[in-house]
């Protein structure tokens, strides 16, 4: 079941450094791709921090429409997600060649990845030195929502191996996110 | 063994998103940090973006002296890791109560983390709007160690536990590195 994400706990879908699927529209065109630079910059009102190349659809989207949304996939989609990271949706419609269906935002146009089990609709806070200079965009989460079967009440629990997020290496390397450790503060 | 790793390979140290030391100095005065929010943000000549709250002793040296290292810890050091974010440098000799012992770095004056997998000795760009605005500070990788166990020609094999890297949740909770996943691309 998808749960809403109160905001201010937002950030928490983010924090361990999963690989990210950044999806975005402007009019009838959209895009998806994987990107492992992304991290989340404040609590809240929450926001977070992803690389966009310049030369990527997904950038030419993002600029147009000022909005995207960061969708946290899991380890049974991780063949799709290589896939969404490694061709150009100016070649391909990567909805098709991924097999990523998709559902609307509740507060954004960029469709949401089904089968993930986080997802961030975000609006650009337009920087557009940092943009230039480093291809880093700052967006403000909107609206958030996880699977409830791996993240209830602000916190994860990836029981089920298929739904672990994933964290990505190079050249088609993946970790999964493992054993979750808790240690008592002093 | 500690080997160097080459500069157009450091981002694989940051690349699966793991929770980082921040260590710095200025002078006489150093100090440690945890940070959940650093990642990799170029490839060649390697760069990095790293959240430094306003009010942190971290962000004072990190001003003073243009330098910072991004230490990366494992998981026989999660309580350290904990205790270094979450009492402050100013209060506290951050060294005395986390137990980390330093080496010197190559590169910068700041102290390396001992007994830490990997380390990224990094440069200021100076970026006043962005340290301002969002604490958010880009830095130049001048230089990149990791531990031979589990790093090696450019690629993770965290085959030891004890050895595995971190992810920070919240409230004392951090996950490890699972496990690796490779996919052939098409």
């Amino acid at each position: 079941m998808l749960t809403p994400v109160p905001l201010d706990k937002a950030y928490r879908l983010l924090n361990h450094g999963p690989v990210v699927l950044v999806s975005s529209a402007h009019g009838e065109a959209r895009n998806v791709m994987a990107a492992a630079w992304a991290m989340p910059i404040d609590f809240s009102p929450p926001k977070v921090a992803v690389v966009v190349d310049a030369r990527s659809y997904t950038r030419e989207l993002i600029e147009a429409s000022g909005e995207f949304a960061l969708n946290i996939p899991c380890r049974q989609q991780v063949g799709s997600v290589l896939k969404a990271g490694t061709a150009s949706g100016r070649d391909t419609n990567k909805f098709t060649h991924t097999g990523f269906s998709v559902r609307a935002g509740s507060r954004i146009a960029a469709p949401l990845i089904e089968g993930c089990v986080g997802w961030l609709e975000c609006r650009v806070i337009d920087e557009p030195h940092i943009q230039k200079q480093y291809d880093l965009f700052v967006g403000e989460v909107v609206a958030a929502e996880a699977d409830d079967r791996v993240f209830r009440e602000g916190h994860w629990d990836m029981a089920d191996d298929d739904l672990r997020t994933l964290h990505y290496l190079s050249g088609g390397t993946f970790f999964t996110t493992g054993d979750a450790i808790t240690i008592a503060s002093d």
